[in-house]
């Protein structure tokens, strides 16, 4: 027997994890909450769920409520906001996270919320809308094993591929760590195939030697050929590239730790915010590394 | 009817190449020099080859000489001494030239030999010197497109994968981007671990997760089990690392770049070297990065 799920926040992400389930799994979406009430609204018609205008109605019609927020602000406010949250009369409730979060916040509503008995897992997902979908989903889970276990079933339903990663705070820490190398790699690539332009080469072998050889990474499959092709329409912005670095850099400062190619990661992805470039693919960094592109400061 | 083959050069992955020809695929070995001549007599014995003590003696007992030196003054020296030189009496022959050299003297080198009706082809490899002893060679190759196939029978008996670069000085190029963007995809990974280390993460679940993301990469199938349990015995040193970044940024200088991330890489081979880590392989950057090894200066 299903228990009834709620979801807070149904955005791009949100509202395809909610139909995949409804649609494809037949679970009981029961309530929809979202800042923008008309797309509740619209949400919950589709799924034959209500959509409420208070969090607490969404607990207290829900057995799991899955929340997919913006930010680390709108976090704080379905739970900790004084007037009205989902933390109200929530004992036996559990709350999967999968909103892109610091590992901080997942930490403070787990503590939050074990005097008041109920569960709390973070779902830090390496995934785009149509994975969503079709509940292929690359999850990774942090809070306590128990709970994990105790919603398996249901975590499987929206993922191709489902990772425990730790206690509270672990997955999102492990999502920084996996966009803080990939904005990296992808800098470093930016830089090889510039290189490889200004050196008059021709790319697309340069391109096939990388592949096979030590040069090879993920970003070479996914970024390389928008790169030489300057298609930067944006899958994963440098804006949001530039944030990730950093959140990678005060997870390393918090340690103590100095690292020196993140921070220039980091500048590289600051430059193109500061120079309107910011709201382009993270591919787009090439544009700062190719001759005769939006110039590179000069040798 | 195979062609008389000379090597110059008969160090680890020189000797193994000519092993390979001889023993394996028949290639009449005729002439050998090495400037440490017992080597010479030594291989010559073994293939039954003859060990000349002068250049111009391997040049007119080959048809094909294969090149295999330390360094570009040794390739100067090799083709532009002026007392005993390969280009001696050359007109006819045939120079393949796989030493990992600068673009420069390869460029030097081939138009040296025009006048003199001699040929030349360079010969990168990205590859080890197993590969070389099974003919599995991942070759590449720069030069006259002519050249490339008429000699392509024999660049394929030494090679698995064997490319064709464009003209004099590209596959040196393109071996200099691979090795650039390989060093800057190792330095990531090492902080992305080292960070992964401070944050008492599951350092296999995060390898694993990296595997399957954007953060994936040739690198971390190489390196990263060597970076976790500090097994630094040394396949690509510190030190050639820390030079071939070099070789990159002069490249790009020449072009007018200015290259952030590869300088960044360069300046952490740099330290590993001043600190006299310069031995380990270049998986060894993770010394600097790990929180309680080599300290890396704090933030």
């Amino acid at each position: 027997m299903y228990q009834r799920i709620g979801f807070v926040g149904v955005g791009r992400m949100g509202s395809n994890m909610a139909r995949h389930l409804k649609i494809d799994c037949d679970y009981p979406i029961t309530a929809i909450y979202d800042v923008h009430q008309p797309l509740a609204q619209e949400v919950a018609e589709e799924l034959g769920a209500t959509a409420y205008d208070s969090l607490k109605e969404v607990t207290a019609n829900s057995d799991i409520i899955i929340t997919v927020v913006t930010n680390d602000d709108a976090m704080r406010d379905i739970f900790f906001n004084e007037e009205d949250n989902l933390f109200w009369d929530s004992n036996g409730k559990t709350f999967i996270n999968c909103a892109t979060v610091s590992p901080k916040i997942h930490e403070e509503i787990y503590q939050a919320a074990i005097p008041i008995g109920a569960c709390t897992l973070e779902g830090s997902m390496a995934s785009s809308i149509s994975h969503a979908r079709e509940g292929n989903l690359y999850l990774m889970i942090g809070g306590d094993e128990g709970v994990f276990d105790a919603n398996r079933q249901l975590l499987s339903d929206l993922s191709v591929n489902l990772r425990y990663c730790g206690g509270a705070g672990s997955a999102a820490k492990v999502k920084a760590l996996v966009n803080m190398v990939m904005n990296m790699n992808t800098c470093a690539l930016a830089e090889g195939l510039g290189l490889a332009s200004a050196l008059n080469l021709d790319l697309d072998m340069v391109c096939e030697v990388f592949s096979q050889t030590g040069a090879n990474s993920r970003v070479l499959e996914t970024d390389a050929e928008d790169m030489l092709a300057r298609d930067h329409e944006c899958w994963f912005s440098a804006e949001h590239a530039a944030k990730d670095s950093g959140i990678a850099r005060s997870l390393a400062e918090e340690c103590g730790l100095d690292f020196w190619m993140n921070k220039t990661a980091e500048a590289m992805y600051r430059r193109m915010t500061d120079e309107g470039l910011g709201d382009l693919d993270k591919s787009g960094v090439a544009e700062l590394t190719f001759p005769g592109r939006h110039a590179y400061p000069e040798a």
